[in-house]
């Protein structure tokens, strides 16, 4: 029974092994699929990611973008017309070139690793006019990239599912807005349904999207004091619309290419950071409106008596429109106990022979771990109260996650001690544009980490040198280690 | 305005530029995309196949399916295990053999062009003793096939949208009693929800699924007289079992081999019969349950009070939890009405300075085609009326179409005729073995039509001879034109 004992590893002291194990006994994916860097993702993961992706769809569709699904595969020759996009994901590109009995496709079609180049060409059929824009749109789709970094559960694979948004307005300016907008749902929905902390960057110079002018990435922090890259929204370069032709008449009837924007939240790489930001050493902890099932009704010693008192209440709870579980196996009662704890269901209902004759139920709830006896009359009541509060309190939890994680390094030393201690390491830095690229490389050898970027809404003003190479500051910097 | 005038083709005379025009008129999908056979669904189909697949998945998981997402890919030496599924699906596989700058991958892949081989390879790592049976799962996935057949948006496309189930059973009575139950689910979404009237037939033997032993599928009859195959379900050959080596042990202990079975909706091919079955000559007519919107406030001659207004109705629609547009779009009145019923959205609310200053709404339903006036105070009672009754009216229509659709042949110039006139013709037949191919060829070569199948609960007997070879008739089958 090893297998059931539960996670054997400590989340903060082994933060990977944890992972490992939490994603093989919750059953959340499987990797033992055979092909290198694809897993099967099982039931107890999909439910989650299904109400993510219906949460974020919602919002989306409410601030005006339409939903496509546009063909998986992308000709080449699309993917040839703008340079910088050709050069950034040629090499992660999967080609499928023939059909049948081997017999070659007229032209080799990519798997889109991103949807860019089979978006704007339609954009240029759909878009004629100033009165079109802004032209919002989103699909959910998955994407394939031949990663050659090590593959890991939800965090990278060389399939993952996301939903990308593309948007072309009329002027710089009106772009930009929908960049803003982009962070804006990344709080409404990452952080406040989601409930996962996060700094938002702008990208150095060197670290932007293949493309892109200007791009902004939601940074999370791990317990290990990584980060890991969730949505990133870009204002891309005209060079896209000019290479797909994408233009409107504006009210004198004069022909103007249009800004492109574009937003990428990948919904089975944020789940990762679901599992990673509200888990404990006991396992997981599903915030309530993402929990796969909200309520499992654990029975004690079943019997015919106990299992149907056991689908009353559940018939019940299911009226008031909660998900709920029935757990009649013969596992012992401490099993039982453990194995739901780890699987992360926000509550727990304990029904057994001593509290079917006191019209009683055991409540166990997963963010506070706190256990009470309730009378059977209270149940709707509890529980629609407990589900009121139940993500205010794991946010608050995840937030703290944040605090006295930033420090400020005045030199060399202090940024590879900050990020030995597991910390982001703000400090004055000589430039973002390529100039800089220099010093994000000492930092990067030095210190195994990275620049992750600028913050809009910076206070704090420079007055001093670059940490590393000593020349006038114009910048504030941010700096951790990454996935 | 040419293309603002509405549809021009009679279903009824010319069904398939009527099918052409709906689809690109009310902007379902464009076809326009570079890449033979593959389109770009537009919101006004993907809003309603969002909701589709809601439906589908609800009923699915109530019956005890758990959802999964498998990768995209199908390794060769998977295809490969089950002799009958290479034979049958090779010819129209898409393989991915490269990577990045050509480099070969070192195997090559496929595109599932249906996910047996990926899901029972899995089955036989997470199947070991009966008490895991039966394994129910299903998946939403796209599915890519290279037809060869001419290509037909939603019909017939080389990547279509569906949900496929698989399960594993102790013994061929469960499995059979699976493919009931999935006969069950078809009638009570296809035909309760999306409003589809059909009929199930087995299939010959010479028109099963590759790799069944059994196969019956939903036929859907169109205004041309001809079929549409919609979701089949498959009792498959132990030798996907066996292939696969998915057993499990027995209560004493002994490896027994699993029987499989697999049902395929495809959503976006049952789309087509939406569109076929409920159109008439303005267009569209959704089912109120998977409308894309369910109403629109069309505003006469807008200005300000009357947007204002506009925007206050749904406002209070939408929380009674309807769905609703406005359209205060510069169109006159009649291209207005034109429009949205061509768009099929099941009730327009007609407002206009009149209107307003009565305190009084328009009120037009596309399933009867009429038109009301109401006090302003009535409308949420006045909708919730409609939205409760709208679909029973359609669906009555609908079941219409089966209605003196079917006839008997007593000979092979019955069947002919019966077929010319667009008739399903019903008659006696030697065998659906194939020993019958032959006369199954005489059909298909002399009146383009084809042995559809036998039903399960036919009540008619055999009495005499098959009316093709003359020979001894053991059973009855159904034969039509088909897409």
């Amino acid at each position: 029974m090893a297998e059931e004992q539960g996670i054997t590893a400590k989340k903060e002291q082994n933060f990977s092994e944890w992972y490992t194990q939490v994603i093989q006994k919750a059953e959340l994916a499987d990797i033992r699929y055979n092909v290198k860097g694809f897993i099967v993702f099982q039931p107890w993961s999909v439910l989650s990611m299904e109400k993510m992706y219906k949460h974020l769809e919602k919002v989306l569709q409410k601030k005006g973008h339409n939903p496509y699904w546009f063909p998986t595969v992308i000709p080449e020759r699309n993917f040839k017309m703008e340079a910088s996009h050709i050069e950034g994901f040629t090499p992660e590109v999967f080609w499928v070139t023939s059909h049948g009995d081997n017999d070659p496709l007229e032209e080799k079609l990519a798997l889109r690793p991103t949807s860019e180049t089979a978006f704007y060409q339609m954009f240029s059929l759909w878009i004629r006019s100033h009165k079109d824009l802004p032209f919002k749109t989103y699909q959910r789709a998955q994407v394939f990239r031949y990663e050659t970094k090590a593959t890991r559960p939800f965090l990278r694979s060389r399939e993952f599912h996301w939903i990308e948004t593309h948007c072309a307005h009329a002027t710089k300016e009106d772009a930009m807005k929908q960049v803003y907008e982009d962070m804006a749902t990344t709080q409404e929905v990452l952080h406040d349904i989601y409930g996962l902390p996060f700094m938002f960057f702008e990208r150095p110079e060197w670290d932007k999207f293949p493309g892109a002018e200007r791009t902004f990435a939601a940074d999370v922090l791990n317990p290990d004091g990584r980060v890991v890259q969730q949505p990133s929204t870009h204002l891309l370069k005209q060079s896209f619309a000019k290479a797909f032709n994408v233009k409107y008449k504006d009210k004198e009837g004069k022909d103007i290419f249009t800004w492109i924007t574009c937003y990428g939240p990948a919904i089975s790489r944020i789940f990762a950071s679901v599992i990673i930001v509200h888990g404990d050493d006991k396992g997981l902890r599903f915030p309530w409106k993402i929990a796969p099932k909200e309520i499992v009704i654990a029975v004690i010693r079943p019997n015919e008596a106990l299992t149907k008192k056991a689908e009353k209440i559940k018939e019940k709870l299911e009226e008031e429109g909660f998900s709920v579980e029935i757990d009649i196996s013969e596992k012992s009662m401490g099993e039982k106990f453990y194995f739901w704890e780890m699987k992360g269901i926000p509550v727990r209902i304990e029904l057994g022979e001593k509290e079917l004759n006191e019209k009683k139920l055991g409540i166990f709830r997963r963010d506070t771990a706190k256990k009470e006896k309730i009378d059977e009359k209270e149940l709707v009541k509890t529980i629609k109260k407990i589900s009121q509060e139940y993500d205010k309190n794991l946010i608050e939890q995840a937030d703290q996650l944040f605090k006295n994680k930033i420090i400020t390094a005045k030199d060399k030393k202090g940024i590879k001690q900050g990020i030995e201690a597991g910390k982001i390491v703000k400090c004055e830095f000589c430039t973002t544009s390529n100039h800089g690229k220099n010093c994000a490389e000492w930092i990067e050898k030095e210190a195994q980490a990275f620049v992750r970027g600028t913050k809009l809404d910076e206070t704090e003003k420079t007055k001093g040198s670059c940490v590393i190479c000593g020349k006038k500051s114009t910048t504030i910097v941010y700096i951790a280690r990454s996935y």
